[in-house]
Order: C-alpha cells, then sequence, then structure tokens
C-alpha cells in the first residue's frame, strides 16, 4: 500500500486524482494539502462525498511531519511547486509533479537533492501515457523517417497555436534528425500559412474546430510509404493512468526523472 | 454501343483512357487523334498493344468526317480544347472534356451552341468521383456545419500550396456559408503559419511528404462532434470511373454541364 | 419565439435539452411532463438551478390544455410516444419525437393524422446532424461507389455488435445498390470473423475499446482511390443541434417526416 | 563502397532492389544470380536498361569465386534460401534475406554459422520499415495499453484474411500482455463476425475494397484516450529503404539478427 498525499486536491486535475487514488487498491489517500481553510476533512469540502475523510492540511511541513506520506503528488500552482519539491526530498518525501514551472536552475538544484538522498522524484509535463509514447516514437522513427509533419487538433477555444504537445514533439524529433526544410525546395504558398508553422523545418499544422477535444498525429513519409502516430485525449481521465504509473515508478527510484518518456 | 474517339491518346491521361476504352463492352474506341504523325493505327505507337487497331488522325474535321464519334473525349491541351468543342458541337459530336481552360466567354459559347443544337456536353475540370463527391458534400454539410478546416496532403514534389481541390472545395463551401474566421476571436499563432492558409475564412493545411499520393480531407466541427470526409487518390484509374460516367451521361444530356458534381 | 414544451426532462438527453431550450434565444420553454411529482417548478428539481422556473406537469393533456405550446418535444420512454403523439396531433401541438418505438402500424397512423391536421411531425431515430449526413452521403455515394465497408468504434461498455447506426447506414446502402458479396470470391478467413458481420454483401467491423466513445467510417473503395466518410460523437451534446434544428423545422411542416436525412 | 550481389533480379521485388543498388551511391552492384540463362550481362534482359552491364551467374558458388560480393541479398525463393544462406556464411558473404521461408532447425542452423564466422546475416520477412517500427512500437505500447485492436485493410484481390502482418503484429502484442478477450464479458454479436478474428483475444478486422494497396492501424484504448498507431505501404518502393539499410547494417554485425525490429 502506498501512502499518498495530494497537493490542490480542489483543481480540476485534482479532483479526479483524488478519486483515482480513493478507488486504487494499492494506494491510500493519507492527506491533502490546500492552500485554503476548507475543514479538516476533504469531505467537508462539496467537490467530494461525505465519505472521503481525509486530513486536509494547510502547511506542507505540517503535514510531512503529521503523516509522513511516501509519496506527495503536487498538482498545486507552479510558484509553489519548487519549494514543495525541496522541502520533500529533504524530509524523505518522494515528489511526482504535474508542471513545467522549473527554472533550469530550480530543476538542477532538485536533482542534486534527490541524487544525494536517493530518492525518487518524478517530473511530469504530461502525464497522458498515450501522449508519452508519441512523442517517444515520434523521435524514434524521425531517425529513419526524417520527412515529418505535425497536425494537432484541439477545440477552438484554445487560444495559442501550436500547442505545446506539438512544440515538445517537435523539439523531440529535432534533436534526433538533422534539420531541414520539408517539401520542394520551390514550393510556393499562393496564401500564407498553407505550408504551417516551421519549427526547425518541421511543419506544423493547427487545427481548432468546436467539438475537439485535443488530438495530434504525427506524419512520416517515406518512398511509398507513410508512417503515422496519433493520440486522441478525449477527457481528463486521460492523465490519470500516468498519475498512478508514476506514483508506482517513483517509489522504485532513486534519482529525479524529467518526462515520462524516459522511464515508458 | 457508344462510340468514343479520344483526343491525346499518348498523354497519361490519354493512355488510361486508351486502355478504359477498349476494355469496356458498351463503348467502342472508334479513333484517336494526336498532334504528331505515329502512323495509321493506334498500335504502331510504341505505347500499345499490337492488337489496338484504331484509326489515327491528324485533324479533328477530318476524324469527324470520315467516322462520326459519338463522343469526343477531349484530353488535349487547354489551348485547343476551345476550337475541338466548337467543332464537336457543331458537327454533333458531343464533347466529354477534362480540362479547366476555358474562359468565361468560351465556356459561354460553348453552353449556347450546346442548347441550340440541343446536344449534351461535359466539362469536367476533375473527373475522379470520389474527389467530386467530396466536394459535393462538404457543401452540402457546412449549411448544417458552418465552422469546417481542409487538409490536404501530396507527394513533396508538388509545387503549389494549396491544392486546387482544396481551391475549388474552400469555394463551394464559402458560396453555401457566411463568411467568419474560425477557431477563438483572441487565437494566437506563436509560430506564423500555424493556423494555415485562410480562403474566405476557411484554413487549408497543405502537407507535403515524400510517399504521400493526393489526399484531401475536410473536417466539420459542431458541439460534441466531429464529420469528415476524406479521398484518396492512389494512382490515375481514380479517373476512369468518371470518364465512362461521363460518356455514358453526355449521350443523355442536351446541354452543357460543367462539374461532375452537377449530374451525381 | 417558439414555445417548446419538453416531456421527461430528468433523463440524461431531457436535461441537456432543457439547457439548450432555455439558453437558445429564438426558443421559450413553457412547461414540462413528467410521471414523478418533482414539484410545481423545474426548479425544485435538484438536476436544475433555481432560476428554471418552469411549470411542471403530470398529465399531457393538463399541461396542452393550460399551456397550449407550439412543440412538443417528447424524450420519455418508448411506450409512452404514441398516445403522447396521437394527443399532440389531435390538439394542434407539433410533435418532435427522439424514439425509435414506434410500430408500422403506429407510424402510419400518425402520419395520417399530421396530414389530415396539417401540422408538423418530426420522428428522429438520431438527433446528431453529423450521424444522419453520413447515413445520407452514404446512400448517395453507394451509387457510384457499391464496394463499400463500415466501421464502428464504441467505448467496450456497449454490449451489442453491430451499433444501431451501422445498421441503419448498411440498410441505406442496401437499398440503393445491387446486393453482392464484398472481396475476392475466393477470400479465406484463416481465423474465423476476419472480414467482418455481413449485413445484405456490406461488411461491418465492430471495434470496442476503454476510451472511444461513439465514431463510425464508411468507406468506399474504387479503382485507384478510396473515399471516406466518417463521424465522431464526443458527448451527448451532438444531439442538441438536431434537437434545436427539429423544432425550427417542424414548424414550417405541415406533416410527418421519419428520419432528419428527409429534411437535412 | 559496399559490393552487393543480387539473388532474383527478374521479380518484382529484384527489379526494384537492382534499381536501388544502381543508384545508390555507397554501393555498388557486382553480380546477379539468375537461375535462367538470360545472358552474360543484365542488361540482356528486356527488364534493364542497356547501361546495366552487371555479370549474371547461374550459380552461387561460382559468383562467389569470381566476385567476392561483400552481401548477398537474397530475393529467390524460399526452397533455395536455406542453401545459399550457408554456402555465403561460409565463404565471407553477408547475406541479407527477404523470406519467411526458414524452419526452426534451418534457422537455428544459420544463426550458430554466422556467430562462429562472426559473420553479419539479416533475416527479414518485412523490409518497410514503417511496418516494422508499427509492429515495434506496438508490443511497446502494449504493456501500458493492455486494450487493443487491429484493422488491416487490402486490395479485394488479397485472398487470406487477416493478413500476415497483422497475424505479426498480434503475434508481437500477445507475447508481452497478459491474454485476455476485449470488449464488454458479455457483449453479443447480433450478426457474426462483427467483432473480428480473435488471435490470442486480440480482435483483428480485415477489410478488402478495390483501391486500397496494404494500410494498417493498430488501435489503443485507455480510459479516457486512444492511441494509434498507422502504416500505409502506397508501393514495393516502401521496402527499398529497409533493404539499404539492411546492407548497410550487416557490414557491421558479426551475428544473425531476425527481424529488422531488433536493429531499429
Amino acid at each position: 500500500m502506498i501512502r499518498v498525499a495530494i497537493g490542490g486536491p480542489r483543481g480540476k486535475m485534482g479532483q479526479e486524482a483524488v478519486h483515482t487514488i480513493m478507488n486504487n487498491e494499492n494506494m491510500e489517500l493519507v492527506a491533502v494539502l490546500d492552500h485554503r481553510e476548507i475543514g479538516e476533512l476533504l469531505s467537508e469540502s462539496p467537490e467530494f462525498p461525505a465519505s472521503y475523510d481525509v486530513p486536509v492540511f494547510l502547511d506542507l511541513d505540517t503535514l510531512i511531519t503529521m503523516i509522513s506520506p511516501d509519496v506527495f503528488l503536487d498538482l498545486t500552482t507552479p510558484h509553489q511547486v519548487f519549494e514543495h519539491t525541496k522541502l520533500c526530498l529533504q524530509r524523505n518525501v518522494r515528489p511526482v509533479i504535474g508542471t513545467t514551472g522549473f527554472t533550469d536552475e530550480q530543476l538542477q538544484h532538485c536533482t542534486t537533492l534527490a541524487k544525494n538522498n536517493k530518492l525518487g522524484c518524478i517530473v511530469a509535463p504530461n502525464f497522458a501515457i498515450g501522449a508519452v509514447l508519441m512523442m517517444k516514437f515520434a523521435a524514434m522513427a524521425a531517425v529513419y523517417f526524417p520527412d515529418v509533419e505535425i497536425i494537432e487538433m484541439h477545440h477552438d477555444q484554445k487560444l495559442d497555436a501550436p500547442s505545446g504537445t506539438a512544440y515538445k514533439t517537435a523539439q523531440m524529433i529535432a534533436e534526433v534528425r538533422p534539420s531541414h526544410k520539408q517539401g520542394h525546395p520551390n514550393e510556393e504558398e499562393t496564401i500564407a500559412g498553407a505550408r504551417g508553422a516551421s519549427f526547425d523545418g518541421i511543419p506544423i499544422h493547427s487545427v481548432r474546430l468546436p467539438g475537439l477535444i485535443a488530438h495530434q498525429q504525427v506524419l512520416f513519409g517515406g518512398e511509398g510509404q507513410l508512417f503515422t502516430l496519433r493520440h486522441d485525449s478525449f477527457n481528463r481521465q486521460s492523465f490519470m493512468s500516468g498519475v498512478t504509473f508514476s506514483i508506482n515508478q517513483v517509489m522504485d527510484l532513486t534519482e529525479l526523472v524529467y518526462g515520462l518518456e524516459n522511464i515508458l
């Protein structure tokens, strides 16, 4: 039984995570950290059923002193995460962090701390295992298929294009293949933008339509063939398998791992 | 038995058409028109087998006088097509034309000629029935799903983007829906081109990869749903069903039809 | 302003419909019919906000007498629908019915009643406009592409295969093309079931996986080309555009229409 | 410069391979092996241009004695391949073999021979790198997504279903995941075959349509997400990148490798 504490239980991800841990037979939700006084027990917050009698703490230090969890799943805001992670690593609690809020220095600091204390720590910018596999496989395939384009599709309420996952995918591909512009050297756009955004020579196309959720395809073309990786994320549940996977894995680690692709 | 003559038998489309008509049990290839002296019979040209004993003419006037075909399938170059079509319509031969080379005046002239002579004439910029259905259905669907994006994918030897079919599709959609910019009003491209080319507010994304042939998707998004039309053209054979369909249809027509979408 | 009453407001579809009508600026929710005593106003039922002050009736006859709605959207159970529809048509209320529960005789009876009273009535087994378009276009395309297969994909809690939509699609295709077995006459399954279920010679393949929602592709193959129709339904919201479309349309009709494909 | 000899140069794969090696600047086609007397030089065979002045041998023993190639690319028939491979491995020529014709004993024999002679040897049932990656990634993904279905699509002249690639994919998945029946335990086919062929609990669906070439999708479902691998093979050229890759790799190997997935 892995004893888990969660930071940020009332956020969208947090609520899903609370339910997931409560229903996982190999894990126990032993405490939550909330910055608002919602009561002594999680059950006092209207988002949760009366049966969730999990103690609520306003302060991570106290939580660790009182509860000594095995793992702290941190779903709080980026600016809190670094302090939390340092504290956990100093006090023998393994952090699992779903954020991208670390600076390089902070990441380096935590890496050293984890190594010195021989403690597992997972920093996961993306918990959706399918999305992480897509990126990992994309980087593997690009060695053999250097010609690649990315099509990402999201609901039309998304403001930024390309998506973060598309950027990250392109970046991982760019690291393993020589940079080159795709398509015919003399190709011409008769309307600007037709050939998409270029990230280090990799075209990225962003589709935005009502009804869509979060989808991405990576297309690799070679003589006489096309190889395609695709991930469709239909709801927030898609993150939960990555959360439980990370909690299980962090128990066996003795260092910091950045990105699930390195342990999948 | 429909008696067919073909103009331009040695071009890529022409060769396919010759074989198609020779193997169609309801059609007879009675003559070909070639601008080069390839011999008296098609079988003398190295592209064709010895059994193709079809007379070759250098001049359409003579061809019509000698052979009186029911239908003239014109696969010659754009600048010849107008003269051919006029001649056919004046001399009781039904033209089926696979070109986009008419000016508006020329098209009007032929339309009048066909109507006056009560003779069928088909002008088909695209003979691939699947592609034409995609465009026709796209225009029908856009009435109910005004939010639409086009993704067209071609081999990386194609120079222009977007493709002609994507343009035509967007044009047909634009005619039936109020013009509006897709996506969130405040959406932002962090790399230029991510949101594609905009044709009257419809984003078009052009993918170019080795291995690809000619593919297009039209995606319609609505609350909670996505509706997609897709056409994959794998080789030139895809045009042949449209050619035989047109030859059969033109026999029953008494006027000029522009675009297969109007008789499918 | 179209004055709408809803039968079955607390069901899954019913709740969505209530919210949809409440938020539609051209419609007014004037009453609901519920078989359980939930109070005098819809707002007394815990599913709805306090602002939904819509009168609740236990009996359709009284509802019509007191409220005289323009349209009755019937989302109740199949065995009630026939009585409701008769009553509406006799008392000048236009029924919009999302059910498949009519017998042929009942349907005939209602058709006659609607015609005699010159009143619109819409019976819609499927309100998802995208799904209806897919079926309608499938029947149109099958005339030119008689070789077709259906792949439907649903979550793995679905018990029956093939899905109702796949059946209906195959049926609509079968009505317009000559029945024929697909594939090579000598084809052989080395594991039974590989070539799918055969509905009048049309193979149907049913995929069931966790994560999936409700998806269907119809694939048409011809020489050198593939034409594909696809519908993805991500949530119950996909039905709502069909509901509002039907309510608007039924006002202009003077007879019963079965299936949205006949008015799209 | 790698000196390559090809067995079976006039077969479909053979012809492609001859052109590929002739046009590869790091390889030289130094000889071919043909069982028919086609002349002293490859250029005497009508399939090849006059410039292909490559010596033809009727006997592999003589070929090796006279030419001593670095690599022998064997595209001959299965029953010859074992003798060829033994001979090559005994005489310091590295075999690259595109066949599935080995028995387990023969494969074991060649494995020992290669190891003893510290000579590279590649046996590749499938040279399409995209297809091999699809299978390799499928096996990797199945660890995290045990629920998987395969859809393979081919032209309607293919006699057997499921395809060999689908079998092989299912086999590789089955080796890494616990066998389990997919879908709901109480699911029911209302038409037999709807849920496809079952290979060790993995459903396989085989689509056969005119126009299709060779396509396969592997779909993995998890809570809230779908992960898809897809390979489209449009023509025989898709095998050539695997052929040149193997010829390059075999030079550095000192043992027999079965399946490109083990060196990709």
